[in-house]
């Protein structure tokens, strides 16, 4: 199993916000399993682990392990594909999507008690702040080669991904990020009545 | 089971770079065990477990779920603390585990195919300026706030802390934070010959 992944599917946000598919993954991250052994683990019904993997599948986040001849049927071992998965924000086809978890957090600050004007064009900026800070090389192919480093712990080809993004964008690109950085924090501010401090208590 | 913790413990990055106590936490995810049920899961034996269930428990990633008595002993159930653990670098004390992380981290370029220049100036260089980025709220009331809204998606909670931290800072936090990132990116520019190329192949 890979320390990590980049996971590109659009939907990668909102198949993660679903229990059983994490509880799948934190699994499927310990050993093989055939999806009526996960099914058992799990109490539920192989029909609904069967539709999860399949999901797990076509986002790249889980694959087939193994597959084993016993008696005259074959049986499917899975695992995750990593051990983390780094979603890759920004992809063309996931503004919806983005929309949609920006919204939700945004709108999650009223349950906070600040007093927040959420409206579309809030949103779409936030949005679009977001996809333009999207770290530019979180594909390439030095991304595939930390991830085979033998002898760098997992938590520390995390931090060397962040050292060579920063290392190899240009002087534009890194001003660019921090232009929109300092955006993304003026609109946040600008949502709510007085910007500055949140109650700790409701 | 929380959405996430802060992990204050300096040693949480050393903890979790062992595989054998991160497939015990992400059994812990999904249900409540004994040691010798994860004994049992992961073939080692219960002597091994039980130390590093210990080495879990006292950096709060593991806790105990409940006791039950069986005959005329007690069998202790664990669980994971929460589901994802929010690292606080930057803690007192941990300026020694974070200088080796570094520095792994700076080394494994060299396996990379870039000649990086790694001295110990350099290192603690970026300690510090990793260090004084540290996000402020990290273990604020608000922190916990979030952690309980029954109605946002796990992922959705990470992204909503975001927000919360860039809308709390102050003006002159936000600049600072800026100035080192900038400073941060400059220090690992100038440890490598040729600072722009990763090659995509050694």
């Amino acid at each position: 199993m890979r320390s990590f992944k980049v996971i590109r599917d659009p939907e990668a946000f909102q198949l993660l916000a679903d229990e059983t598919r994490r509880r799948i993954i934190y699994l499927l991250r310990v050993k093989e399993m055939t999806v009526a052994q996960i099914a058992e683990e799990l109490k539920l019904t192989p029909q609904a682990i069967y539709h999860h993997i399949r999901k797990l599948k076509d986002a790249d986040m889980v694959e087939v392990a193994r597959e084993e001849r016993v008696d005259h049927f074959i049986e499917t071992y899975y695992q995750a594909t990593a051990e983390m998965f780094n979603l890759a924000h920004g992809e063309a086809g996931s503004a919806k999507v983005m929309e949609q978890e920006v919204r939700e957090a945004l709108e999650a600050l009223g349950k906070l008690g600040l007093k927040a004007k959420v409206d579309a064009d809030v949103v779409s900026k936030v949005v679009e702040l977001i996809r333009c800070m999207k770290e530019p090389d979180a594909d390439s192919p030095i991304t595939e080669r930390v991830n085979e480093l033998g002898d760098v712990s997992y938590l520390g080809k995390q931090e060397l991904l962040e050292f060579i993004s920063l290392m190899t964008i240009s002087d534009k690109e890194f001003e660019d990020f921090l232009k929109n950085y300092r955006e993304l924090r003026k609109t946040l501010r600008s949502i709510v009545a007085e910007p500055i401090q949140v109650p700790a208590k409701a």
